[in-house]
């Protein structure tokens, strides 16, 4: 970061004048342009210790403001150490993901507006920006018209959203009289897959319905929910006097994107007269690319569907998008008009349809994104992903000392190192990985599938290409023998 | 916004190179920079009508991406005549929020870092400046460090996090068991004042408990709960059998700002074994001037606390604190950990700590308007807000046409038109309001107090000065008897 000699001060009382916000602007603009020039020479994962920060941060708030050069100067010196690199090509744990420059341009102007879109004569812009993107959306991820979309921060949001539709749907006036202290209601059930993501576990708790409502169905082989288990489980409760009313089911589970058998799935929700949520948070931006269609086949069946352009879109954190057939319901679940927001207009105003009063304009990010990329240029880059993760996928394959673990829908890897020599796997794995991470070349992260751990690499980020991936493979190799060899040694001892 | 000659246009994959990413972002900044310099020119409101913006937008996200300069030319074209202006000085309607020129740079950054605070290791940066910045503001707030701060998105999801707290501690095993089906479970309740706001009746309906759980109790003729109808309410429950275990009170409620009596509250809390949730979302700020401390008086016997820096500290939307004194309560309440997140670091991971995953790095925002404008710079900022409040107030006292219609402890108003000569003073009021705020001049908005339209007048923009609210009452007054004549008119036909 360049500081240039002209303080930066707070004036007496106002904000900063434009010409103070120009000269650091720009400042923050070369900044940014050249971290994400040399985001690879940065460790991917921060090395600091925990508390490295916090130990050199004052202990109170500065009496008197500072020049803002100096703030700027404290990124350099105190955060810049602390950031795990999330837009480093060798990011590959958790999800792969990454913003864009078109998604941090939205980001500026947003906080620029910083308006509060609650009801439309607070945000024309933002309110009806919104659907308008979304359905751009809808329609490059081949979903019926009849589906639209709102905006929430996270897929746990959306899918809360979701599981709080559904229970509104049962009839049962829990919006009014609640559950507790009633004789009346029975017990009521949710139904996903053991590979399912820990939000539906988080929603079924704060909804009230606790974790013993929801009934996870075991997976097959390739990790995918056993309809034929759902099916059972159903008429089972229904046997047994409780009311099965949502079923999640997931196109890309988080640890290995494995995808549900929606139109079985469906047809068990429609003949029991159940809502049914899908949880196509990573996964539902690949619906935009043609060949990897068949693997939503059915998810137009659903009630609502969730996905994350904050994930695999190249839209800065956060933006997670419900997309649901019922608007009505969901505005039902959650209408509330207090005295001092009601307004003349016959507009939707978007805070009822959530438990957010306030919103951000977070379409203004997606809009940037899917106009400067197109839809040519989002399905290449999704589509390249794709490619790059099935022929690490075929590295593996070919090679004597690691095997796959899971099949490779998208664009995420479960595999591990298993050479002869080596008894324990999953220690060994563990080595790699951890070795590798902390030596911050990259990060990978890992899960269990049936009781092993596997390594898993996702592919993800707009900067990644062929060369980062031959890396993490050699990597991976030469941490492997080394291990492996250590392990040798020791057993010599 | 000039556009240069030479285009942006995204490459063949990848993001856009370091040096488009430079020429745009300069442009942006300029484009801020002059935004916020010509605030003044813009209408408050905007005055498109409902779908214009939707209409003029293309129905089908481009083929193929766009020069970012065609982008940008929209959003003069498109997305500027959209927008409502939160940052004009006259924006007096609901809360005056504004960001400031430092909020905007930490957004910058905090898009460009991109991370997703879920795990220490994925975001130290965050984790750690997160909960030093929080105390830093919980001193300025003169809070005890018994306190723990945790960033969420809007006061709506930190309040729903008190109450799911709060219903936790029941020990009922509702995480576990939940709330349907069950006989034992007695009636949960909760209580707040008639002008509470409305996030706490979305709260008990997302929690399950539904609407009938929440008691509301009668405020006095200043708008504060009447802690002895409390007392009587929750006796009254207790002898019916129900189970009591939450009051909500607030310090600066939305309608009037008036402030609960939280040390009589919180004695009934005591005495009761009741979780105590504060709600001080716009005025909990206004704590860090000295002078304004007695409205905080007993504060901190509260569980939790939650305030809003979105709202009155010039940070952009969102930030809002959730401070509670038992942490370990809280992460009881959502912590679950897949295996995917599993992690051999001993440190504290926001994930543990609320319904969403990921966070993002909000706390940098925060840290540079703290520097930037220091303790005194923010002191006197607020201090002056309540100054120009207090001198509308005066104005209002002084005038033979208008009058208070509740007490001012903070920067909002609220009034009405009281000329003698007209009758329907709600009609005149709602007609002064709407024709003012429709001209564009100034944005106020209204409320209902004992059966009667009140106008509310807010102040709390970074850019508010004293000849912005000349410039309303001189508008209101002007307005007053151009529509009390149009009346007169009127009743002589």
């Amino acid at each position: 970061m360049q500081t240039e000699e002209k303080p930066i001060f707070a004036p007496e009382t106002g904000d900063m004048s434009a010409e103070d916000f120009r000269r650091a602007g720009y400042e923050i603009i070369d900044w940014i342009a050249d971290y994400s020039q040399n985001i690879e020479q940065f460790p991917v994962l921060s090395q600091i210790e925990p508390n490295w920060l916090k130990d050199n941060l004052p202990k109170s708030a500065p009496e008197k403001g500072e020049n803002f050069a100096e703030v700027l100067k404290d990124v350099d010196r105190l955060i810049l150490p602390a950031v795990t690199h999330w837009n480093h090509p060798n990011f590959h744990g958790l999800f792969s993901t990454s913003t864009s420059a078109a998604g941090i341009f939205g980001e500026m102007l947003s906080a620029a507006f910083d308006m509060k879109a609650m009801l439309w004569r607070t945000s024309p812009a933002s309110t009806e920006l919104e659907p308008v993107v979304l359905d751009w959306l809808r329609q490059m991820m081949n979903l019926p018209a009849e589906f639209k979309g709102l905006i929430y921060d996270t897929a746990s949001i959306s899918t809360l959203h979701a599981l709080a539709m559904a229970r509104e749907k049962l009839n049962l006036k829990v919006r009014e009289k609640g559950m507790s202290g009633r004789g009346d209601l029975p017990l009521l059930r949710v139904y996903c897959s053991e590979q399912t993501h820990s939000s539906i576990d988080k929603a079924v708790i704060l909804l009230g319905l606790g974790r013993d409502s929801l009934v996870k169905i075991p997976t097959n082989e390739r990790f995918e929910m056993d309809s034929e288990k759902l099916r059972e489980a159903i008429s089972d409760d229904k046997s047994a006097g409780h009311l099965p009313f949502c079923v999640v089911a997931t196109i890309g589970t988080t640890s290995t994107t494995s995808v549900d058998p929606i139109d079985a799935i469906a047809d068990i929700c429609e003949r029991n007269n159940i809502f049914l949520h899908v949880d196509a948070a990573y996964a539902g931006s690949a619906a935009i690319v043609p060949e990897l269609q068949p693997y939503f086949k059915g998810w137009e069946r659903a009630d609502s569907i969730v996905t994350n352009p904050h994930k695999w879109l190249f839209t800065p954190f956060d933006l997670s998008i419900l997309y649901v057939k019922d608007l009505d319901l969901l505005k039902q679940t959650f209408s509330l008009v207090a005295e001092y927001l009601k307004t003349s207009e016959t507009v939707q105003n978007q805070m009822d349809y959530g438990i957010q009063l306030g919103r951000r304009f977070r379409s203004l990010k997606l809009w940037f994104v899917m106009r400067y990329f197109g839809q040519e240029g989002l399905i290449k880059r999704l589509r390249e992903h794709c490619r790059l993760a099935r022929l690490f996928a075929n590295w593996v394959d070919d090679s004597n000392d690691f095997e796959m673990l899971a099949p490779v829908p998208f664009a995420l890897l479960c595999f591990r190192a298993c050479p002869k020599s080596v008894e324990d796997l999953d220690a060994l794995n563990e080595k790699i990985m951890n070795e590798i991470n902390a030596s911050g070349a990259a990060y990978l992260s890992h899960t269990k599938l049936n009781g092993v751990l596997a390594i898993r690499l996702s592919v993800g980020s707009i900067h990644v290409e062929e060369r980062h991936l031959r890396k993490v493979w050699d990597l991976l190799n030469g941490k492997m023998e080394e291990v492996s060899r250590r392990g040798a040694e020791f057993a010599e001892i």
